[in-house]
């Protein structure tokens, strides 16, 4: 037995402090296919590639709207995605019927994080294993978050997650002071393909696997796919 | 203690973000005798290899109705594709009993996901060790879905799971312009038929091993076995 | 730890995709003694042989009546074709009082099916050690089924179960087009007795150890045991 | 690891599809001290070698007494044979009391059966280390049944459990022909009583260690302890 | 892994039949300090060895009243002990309240079993690490049990329990023809009070280790500690 | 696997029938700082060093009021004290308001044993990690217990847990003639702070690390601590 | 298997009665970034090093208010940190709205432990992986607490948790004299911003990565983020 036994379940912490199946989770993360966000001050941008199997198959979702005012693009398993993404649609859903509010982004990802902490401390279950960019506008502006399997969820400028995104972190860090200014929503996604584009190994932006979300001030949260992101490549 | 420790369930992360069991349960499917699923802009049709154990035994049923406009085939556990058809047939007989509306093949794939994805998320069952091809016809015209174990739900234009499923794949990525275009059902058959033919090994299709489903444009799903497939052997 | 960790429980799929568990519960069939059943257009027939540990017991009762159309013999643990027989005829009463009509026997397949799939996707049972064939006449005639602890159920012509069935299945797959055709249920029940001589080793077939059962058109379910099977030797 | 690892619960199936928890419980019955059953056609016997552990206690009960009609005796692990007693009581008294009718013998053993193999198919108990002899008279005449963990019971016309049993059994077979046909009780009991001699090895039989229990038509069921069984030492 | 696998629960059996936990349960009585209990026709008495841990500590309770005409001495796991004496203590008041009579010793026995038999059949839990002796004085005359951590209760004239107890009850089977038949509850606490020095190694009795109680016909369960016991030393 | 299995949870027991666990939780007791209680006739007294765990933290508290007449002190795991501590704080609040009398300390002995007890034979669950010395006066006298991991409870005329305590019994009972006797509380608590410097190593005895409680006739519960005690030192 | 099997839960002890889970959440800990707390008589405060995973992210709360009176900063997982400082919240509302009255910061601290407590010593969880510094202000004066995984809560005059605290501690313990008099919140300010200091490694306090809080007499709990930090620097 010279494995090492900290790593088998949600509830044992290693000697040093780490809960691994939190880590691995991270690991089903990078096996997705890259999503970058960014934000400036009056707008939110999400990017994502979209991949099929084969020929035969359609481009499988990336971006999913949750309400008027916010939305989220995902990485890693698909199936989990659904799961936190159903929640946080009854969640707006709720906000919008009880309290005849907008639920702010700020408590989207406080409820987010709560859902995923509970599977970092209950035996029996295992984290969520996808990460989700969440943008969106309310009072306060407009937000990019980023939900990690662990629970964290980070206020952002700009980053990506999946497969080799640190060359979208990389570039976004770059031109940060430039698009944090950008005053339209059509400079901003220009940043943000151009980002996504750092991530790319063998593949080509085209109307197929290119998603776009946009969301900011007077402007509802829009998706664009196929014909409709065209004009970006 | 060699051996892999990741693999014993289905609420365990590997250190590279796998869930074995999840690719476990994909073996069974390719155990399973091969099915076929495609579909032009207003047909879709599975064609399905039929089993029989040995001489005194009926052929398998592979393809199962669930509704006036969706139906499924299966490759793997046929017990365990009882339990999502018979789920199906549940959720399409409650849409249109409390809602008045058949249930759109979209909405028929988000159920099947999220009930895979609780399998893959709780300690003490196990993924289904079942595909699933579903077509059906709705609002948005003619639908092909394939299920997996994980819970993912992908659109296509055709597809092919089960035992030596690839030949029949390979074959539907070559004439997939000319299929998608075909305007009579029997055309699309046709196509299916032969897609079939590239993953057959010593068998060959006859009246008694060959099951087709065909759904579309005011065309209920209507199943053909027997001497109603001898016209396209 | 060399040991194969993949068949400890029902809920594991190996690395190809098996349920170990289920296959282990076949060879408890293995051990019962053999019981043959076939079935021509009007007619099904069970023939069995009974078992008694020594001189001093009874033989064991192989062959159970659950409704006037229907009855099962058994391979395996006794004590779990109890509980499935017991099943089936509450279900067969149920169906009876409920629906005023007698449960077909593609009913109590799918029942026994979903009954026994349960036991193969949760932890903590283990698979009914025991296959089961099931004859029965309804409105679609006669029928025969293969009740496997997988959850399995085929439709046969013939077929047979237990220690050396082998035999009796070679014999059958010889003579199926002659007893499919046979017109009085005297015949087919030769034809089935003949059969389950081909698994004896050193067993001769007596009043005491064979028992017989028969349903057909215009025919309930009647078993016949000692003398009443002298006329079959 | 290189031990068996089929063997520690009853919900595991070995590759031979065996269930070594209940065949293990078997040996548990085999420590117990001896008793036989034995039956003709209007009587059923049980007779008992009862144990101290010392001189200074008292011997141990080996019959109970279930209802007038009804009785049994056990080898193995008293409490659980109490636990199964009281439960047959119980149910002898349910049918008394809502039907208005003795529980019958065959009713008896199926209580029984399904009570205990549901021990066998369910995480988290274990098998019934106890075997038992019943023995009743009712509308189909005097009975005698053998209780196994398992589940299984068995109908008889005479057997043994318990230590050394074997040699009892022997006998039996060798008189079967003679005590199935004695018209008195007093003689089964002879045969009885001479059958369990058989199975002693230091032991003599005495007022003290031996236990009788005689049940059949007009009959009562009735236990001889102490002196009542001088007569037939 | 070459250690025995089935002595780690109360749920698995060895091969060889035995229940290991409760065994071990066994030794856990050995460590406690002796008692010894004995009954003549019309008496019945407990005497025990009270240990104190050290010069500061009191002596620790060993005989516990359950009602007045019942009590028990204990060797083994004290807070098992209050467990199983509240339990019957509980009982003896629900019969006084609910049937108006005193609970009878077997039926105080029987009580008892099946509260400890649930321990060694039930996953999650351990056998009661004690034994107790109980004597009681009811319609059938004084009793004596020995209760085991198995859920054995046996009817005794004399028997010892604790470290070293071996002694007691040699001296008890010796004197056996003596001590049954005395007429006064003095003279069977002289043989009690004997008996217990047999079990002593290096100890000797003072008012302050020994302790005794009585019960018999027309005398209440009375328990004798410090001077009121010098008279017996 | 050369570990020793017995010691890995709760309601095993090890060949010898000792439980591990409830053993090694008596190491974390050990590893707490000093307490010290005796009592005489009509006082009962605690004495206990206080730590902190440097010179920024305030000194932990050692003792805690229970009732007007009853308190304890503590070494070990300070979490697990406070619960139980709160346990009798309500069951002090429950005698009161329901049957308007002092709880007796006898029974808050019994209510922890009980409590700890059940850690002891269930599942899922660790003995308290903490040792207890409880001080009371009431109908019968001041009484001192020392409440242990086991459930097991000790009535004392003095004794000491918690690192080196060793050192404190041992002057105890030396002195044990002496302090029993004594008619004024401040002469027990003398004798207690001069036990508690037996078990010192390095420390001295302050105002701010010595805790001092005292209970008797006449004399509610009181706790002595920082400038109060200084006149003890 | 060459391991110490006694670190993988959180009920099992060592056989030196150390919990190990509980301390390997400690390590959890060590890995936030620094966070100091400090009190004078009438004023509390808070400090902490915010962290950014890179350029793109905003700092990460690390100070959290609970009530106008109540406050806490944190070090370890976020995650749970939010599950206790809700916690903490929702017993603020609830004293306030139930008792109309502040909840005391010992109150505060109790609540904690006992939550802490409970995933101690219960299977099918883990410790919480976060210590917290909370600063209160009530009618017993001005507070600071600590609470550990363990459950253990310590009043301090000043402590520093989280990565290389110990700098900042024996800065604090230097200048404790000195702090605990001062009669002004900037001057308990500046003791804790430069006790944080020495702490730091590589970072530089800027606007951007300090955090203050402060609560006392007259004084409600007051954050200071960005520019309101600047006179501190």
């Amino acid at each position: 037995m010279f494995r090492n036994n900290y790593d088998g379940d949600t509830v044992t912490f290693s000697p040093t402090g780490r809960l691994f199946q939190v880590e691995y989770a991270l690991e089903a993360i990078k096996q997705g296919s890259v999503t970058v966000g960014l934000r400036s001050k009056n707008h939110a941008v999400l990017v994502a590639l979209k991949r099929n199997a084969d020929e035969l198959s359609s481009y499988q979702k990336k971006i999913i709207k949750c309400d008027t005012h916010m939305g989220l693009s995902l990485a890693g398993l698909a199936p989990d995605a659904r799961v936190l993404s159903n929640y946080l649609r009854q969640q707006c859903n709720y906000s919008q019927l009880v309290y005849n509010r907008k639920l702010s982004v700020e408590k989207a990802g406080h409820l987010l994080s709560d859902k995923a902490q509970r599977n970092t401390q209950s035996y029996g279950g295992r984290p969520y294993g996808v990460g989700l960019l969440i943008i969106g506008y309310d009072n306060s502006g407009a937000h990019l978050l980023e939900f990690q399997p662990s629970g964290n969820t980070l206020e952002l400028y700009g980053t990506a997650i999946g497969a080799r995104s640190q060359g979208s972190k990389t570039y976004l860090e770059r031109v940060l002071d430039e698009f944090v200014d950008v005053q339209t929503s059509e400079e901003l996604i220009k940043f943000g393909v151009e980002a996504l584009r750092q991530s790319l190994k063998d593949e080509t932006l085209t109307t197929d696997n290119l998603s776009i979300a946009i969301v900011g001030k007077d402007l509802p949260f829009t998706l664009y796919d196929g014909e409709n992101v065209s004009s970006f490549l």
